[in-house]
């Protein structure tokens, strides 16, 4: 400060400037760099988080770099440091690899036991209760290619029990044991949730996505729901219910990243530093779900991260590779193939087949809307009335109805997986399928391959076992549409890519046999004449349920991307990308007309989670005056002053308010703002004070300047707290845009902002009144941004 | 205000809440949504950026929100209004359709006519001089499947002139020929890019990479830059040089994209916006160069971009499919393949290979390293010494060394796209190429089929044609290793991934021939023998080629998941990711041990250009204060107080002054900030009242504020400049660390912070103060830091 101007300033800003004791009379800090005492850790507790709050993601990035500066100042003394050094770089990529090869194997033993209850339920093999029953056959020596699923080693229940007798009581019983196993595993499920871990249910996705963007659920990725999700989401699947196990898988790669941070001392101590890791486990769980490292990693970058640096992508990419490839080695399906559903096309998609391929993205958009709609007006029953009080009874209801209901068609009965491949599959020759029923093929039940076509297009001619198939496939794609509203958001694990896949790919298959029926029947038309030459197949009906899928599933998640690289590498060939781009926008825009929202976005909203969505532009005309806190009907704000307040003063205000933290002025008259403090920081700290710290009364003075103001000898000492208080708050002025603000806040991930005019503070804006006033300008109810 | 504080604040800020004419007394702005009158576009000129400057993304993003708002509003009320803001919210998609197409056009066009004139050097067609080689020789019918390659219709210079004579004259002419049409086309590409676009020369990626970051070059992606690179691209790829059109398409595609934004008014005039599509367009360039559009959006968002949100993820892959699928329309290959090296390979790789794979990473980072500090000493050379005045004999220095040294090895002389895609094949029976003399196999020459071999081994035992064309692929190796040195930043387009694929893909095949032949000597060795089965390949040398391209390419641009994901597309098979990415990551990691920079930085720090780099963190512990202006030796700021300047105090600021901007102070011993002028702003405002506002003159006085201060009835009118005040201006305080300053920089795109303490304004940080400081913490000359 020059001499000239210092009379000028406000006198209690002249306090600091008093030379005492040592105390920097500078008016700036000098030149050489000072450490900010904000990480200084003597005080358990200081720096850390309450559970649901938010975290400060400047922070704690500061508190990493501030980590790293010191490692590598140390490893320049001393080999023992250096060799530290290094391990600590390179302990980033170690986790990496422990994540990939915990996840993948974890997927590997999730599939397998699925798989085997999944067919328990119908049967058990009696070389060995633990086979499956393709492995059960397999095994067997006396099956046929034709007849792989039937050998005498696998007896369904009845003919275990009563031996083969009238097939209608054989079907009761058949049914009976089904629907008991099913609701065994249901029952089960829901009661190790209910017991073990409540937050092993659902999908985890918009928890995650929470999370990710700063908030801290503690438990929600402990051991105890990796454990029990783990275990209950083989029950749930087994159980079949329409629910799938991918979006859980997520959540157990989440779970196994933040059990396994605990190991190393960098990513424990620093909620930065694990949501980075974080954010790669979430793209390692979809590499394992699908076999698809791109997609998890465009996936995590697309739709679940908030927090996405390079350095996070590249590492991701290697965790999903490593995944995926321990997942391979343990060769869940038995056919060594990387992805869920391996599938190959022969024939080159026709520009025509645009039209249907728009058409299911329409129907892919319309079906998102609907079940995000229905779900959460469902989900919102249930939390509001006597409904949610009966989560056992409620999953035992939905899983008798899915029992009963699926048993008596094949395309229900069999798990959605299976479902799914049959629907994408293409007809070969030697498919005993029905859906591969054509005149000209083999049938159904024939076995017999007769590939002699009585003329060029009965090829393609559908026989009777096609047009059974396509009735049964009607009614099974309105069977999981509903069913699947009321599933997801029961108590137990449960994924909707999958149900969403089926429903699309369900719908895809039959518009594909539509359009191929049409063809065949109008071979002659000038439209088809050029496109299909007599005898070889012009249209694909396995695509046409891969684009299907593509479509429902980018209608309810609003995917885009990752989607399509998701299915891309599911086929392996850049051919089809067309097809699947134009069904995904489609999808997209159609869905997006009827409510921006994705799934995970609405059921985020509906539990209240304080997330400010990265995607959604602000484009509300609204200053910082217009949201910050205290309004102008309102007492004024709570601060703090640098000096002048006793311990008294500080502890009656802590008790009078819940505020999560104060800003420090100059003073009370002047306003001029200087930084400010952490409630958790400040509380821990004067109960530190009172108890460690000689001569503190109530009366003490607590100062947050470095220097001490004159006083009394006689006073009793002072504490000081200026190492709790953020010297560099970020501020904002009092007309600056919000959409500034917002932006500021996402990009920056702050917890408050304080609002100055001229220099002087006049409020402070929070996550959550920014969340608040988001809601109140889209007519929502402000209140309901809060967890519960 | 509380009456009560009233008082307290200094007298100069009074002046505003003196009720004056109006003039709103409260002391905070009212509650209802209140424009900023910033974008007030009356005065033309304001708002908009010089030449050599830096956007202001904050206010451009505002700017195009205020637009978006201004047409959803008015959209409500007439029908015309809505179909306007329809086709505004599509105009974005059709842009990015037509930026595909034109870029898929020129990519197409661009590969034909190299491809042509690469073989004008040879030889011509009879049948036409428009048809290249390999078309010359389809139609003609006298060819078998063998020698493709040759047909009477071909003639080279020397049969067509003298006839078939002595065959070490001829070699001699054709030499000649070779040599005078590469100087020929050396000479034009050179002469044409400083005739009339001199910032067509070189790859463009630096500088697109600092246009993205928030830099204005004015013509830098102009109409005259497209068509005169597009040509001399052609020519310079077709003279031979050992240079690539990849990263001159990505130039190329911007150009297209900067183009056509003319045609959209969003996009025009918005410098954010447009950005937004430039991302998008590098997207599309490195899509039509590889055929590989996933890729190509990977390498936009790991490489080139600086704020690449969402939606332009989703965007960029549209234009890249698009182009991808324009490109392949035009079928420039004549293979119908989308992309460059259509590989396919048949035998899985062994974990054991890992090693060489990783031996490969090793020589990729060395090669990396050495050839980013070659190539930067040699352009340093160039530029500092009277090397850099003659660049027309430069370019024909190094072409005819070039063509001299080039044509006496075949793999040398044909050109790198050939080579690579010779070496990245895997040997077939049919294959006559030298690579694919095996002692089993037919010879390069023979061309007769031999398939029974001898015995086990023999398949694969080198004849002597592979000894040859190892020896010739080891000179090539050196010659292409050096010569790219010198030729990246001569003054023609020249790109350096083929050349750095090329060196790869040469050392890969090196390695893994010897591989091959090391199991095929051992194949009874323990380590050999589970892995080498008897008459089965084991080692696909086209493999180890690819990898070694890879770790090549990953040296020198220092890309990762991006590379891996083009190399994928280019074999469409996840078997190889995982030697593919070993190899990445050690070249990676190799060559960041050796030098941080990849060479697009190393161009953008050597050129001098303000780029503020968003991978590497700001790791040193200074503070805000440390890196302010004024220094504490400077004079101070100079600030514009709100009022009380007259127009002639405010004139003289700006004539002595070069600041971009003016901070306004509430009065100037108070310090107290109102808001920010920017220079521009302030120069065109003043000029225009001087003009066209009756009355003003040199005494008048000049206003921030809304209000007017009591004056004197006489005084002449005041000039009223509140509309171009930024009433938001970012602060921060003396304390904040750099470290988040930067980060605030870099994630908001920041012109300007202003440093405030205590409600005091004391400093400003600029963009290029960042810059400076981060280069005097890095000990290099923080005076580099200019564009020159």
């Amino acid at each position: 400060m020059r001499p000239s101007e210092f009379l000028l300033v406000s006198h209690e800003s002249v306090l600091c400037f008093v030379p005492v004791g040592g105390c920097k009379a500078d008016w700036r800090p000098s030149n050489s760099p000072k450490l900010i005492d904000l990480l200084d850790d003597t005080v358990p507790g200081i720096g850390t988080y309450e559970d649901f709050n938010t975290i400060d993601w400047v922070r704690e990035k500061s508190k990493d770099r501030d980590r790293h500066r010191e490692i590598t100042n140390k490893s320049k003394h001393s080999t023992v440091a250096l060799l530290f050094s290094i391990s600590d770089a390179f302990s980033g990529w170690l986790l990496m690899l422990l994540i990939g090869l915990m996840s993948g194997a974890l997927a590997g033993g999730i599939d397998i036991a699925a798989h085997w209850m999944t067919d328990l339920k119908e049967g058990v093999c009696l070389n060995g209760f633990w086979f499956n029953h393709e492995h059960c056959c397999w095994a067997s020596n006396e099956t046929t290619f034709q007849e792989r699923d039937k050998c005498p080693q696998w007896k369904t229940w009845a003919e275990l029990m009563v031996g083969v007798s009238e097939q209608g009581s054989v079907n009761v019983l058949n049914h009976f044991m089904y629907v008991s196993w099913a609701l065994l595993f249901a029952f089960l499920a829901v009661i190790l949730v209910r017991a073990f871990a409540p937050y092993a249910c659902g999908s985890g996705i918009p928890e995650i996505k929470t999370i990710l963007s700063g908030f801290i659920i503690r438990g929600y990725l402990g051991k105890w729901t990796l454990i029990i999700k783990t275990i209950t989401l083989v029950l749930a699947v087994s159980s079949g219910l329409s629910l799938g196990k991918e979006g859980p898988l997520v959540h157990v790669a989440c779970c196994c990243a933040n059990i396994l941070c605990h190991f190393f001392t960098k990513y424990r101590r620093n909620e930065a530093k694990r949501r980075e890791v974080l954010s790669a486990a979430s793209a390692v769980g979809v590499s394992v779900a699908f076999g698809a490292p791109i997609g998890g990693v465009l996936f995590s970058l697309e739709e679940v991260s908030y927090y996405f640096p390079l350095k996070t992508l590249w590492r991701s990419f290697f965790a999903a590779l490593v995944a995926a490839f321990t997942l391979r080695s343990i060769n869940p399906f038995g056919n060594s193939r990387l992805v869920l559903f391996y599938v190959e096309f022969h024939t080159p998609w026709h520009l025509l087949e645009l039209i249907p391929f728009v058409l299911l993205g329409i129907f892919g958009g319309l079906w998102g809307a609907f079940f995000i709609h229905a779900n959460i007006a469902w989900c919102r029953l249930r939390k509001n009335t006597r409904l949610g009080h009966y989560p056992v009874i409620e999953v035992l209801v939905v899983t008798l109805l899915t029992a009963l209901l699926a048993f008596p068609i094949e395309y229900t009965r069999m798990s959605s997986s299976e479902l799914i491949s049959e629907l994408f599959n293409d007809c070969g020759l030697l498919d005993s399928s029905k859906l591969c029923d054509y005149s000209g093929n083999s049938g159904g039940t024939s076995g017999s391959v007769n590939a002699t076509a009585a003329n060029g297009l009965g090829a393609r001619l559908a026989g009777p076992g096609l047009y059974t198939a396509m009735w049964q496939l009607a009614l099974a794609l309105v069977f999981k549409m509903l069913i699947t509203v009321a599933t997801f958001g029961i108590k137990v694990p449960s994924g909707l890519f999958i149900p969403s896949i089926a429903v699309g790919a369900i719908a895809g298959r039959l518009l594909g046999v539509g359009m191929e029926q049409l063809a065949v029947h109008n071979h002659e038309r000038k439209i088809f004449r050029g496109w299909c030459s007599p005898g070889a197949d012009c249209i694909t009906p396995g695509l046409y349920a891969m684009v299907g899928a593509a479509a429902c599933l980018g209608g309810v998640t609003r995917m885009t991307v990752s989607l399509v690289v998701i299915m891309f590498e599911l086929t392996g060939g850049l051919e089809y990308i067309v097809p699947l781009m134009a069904a995904t926008m489609t999808s997209k825009w159609v869905a997006d007309a009827l409510s921006r929202e994705s799934i995970y976005e609405a059921h985020i909203r509906l539990n209240g989670y304080p997330f400010l969505e990265a995607k959604e532009e602000f484009r509300h005309k609204t200053l910082a005056t217009d949201v910050m806190r205290p309004r102008q009907s309102d007492p004024p704000l709570s601060v703090l002053t640098q000096s002048g307040m006793s311990v008294e003063e500080v502890e009656r205000l802590i008790a009078d308010t819940t505020y999560s933290g104060f800003p420090v002025v100059i003073s009370q008259q002047s306003q001029r703002l200087v930084g400010f403090v952490l409630r958790r920081d400040l509380v821990i700290s004067l109960e530190n004070a009172r108890r460690h710290q000689e001569g503190v009364v109530s009366v003490s003075a607590v100062l947050f300047t470095e220097c001490d103001p004159p006083a009394s000898p006689s006073a009793p000492p002072a504490v000081k707290l200026h190492n709790i208080l953020d010297l560099s708050p970020f501020t904002v002025t009092v007309h600056t845009p919000m959409e500034i603000v917002v932006d500021i806040f996402r990009k920056l991930g702050l917890r408050q902002c304080l609002v100055i005019q001229n220099g002087r503070l006049l409020g402070i804006i929070t996550k959550k009144d920014i969340l608040k006033h988001m809601a109140q300008m889209a007519n929502r109810d402000p209140e309901s941004i809060l967890f519960n």
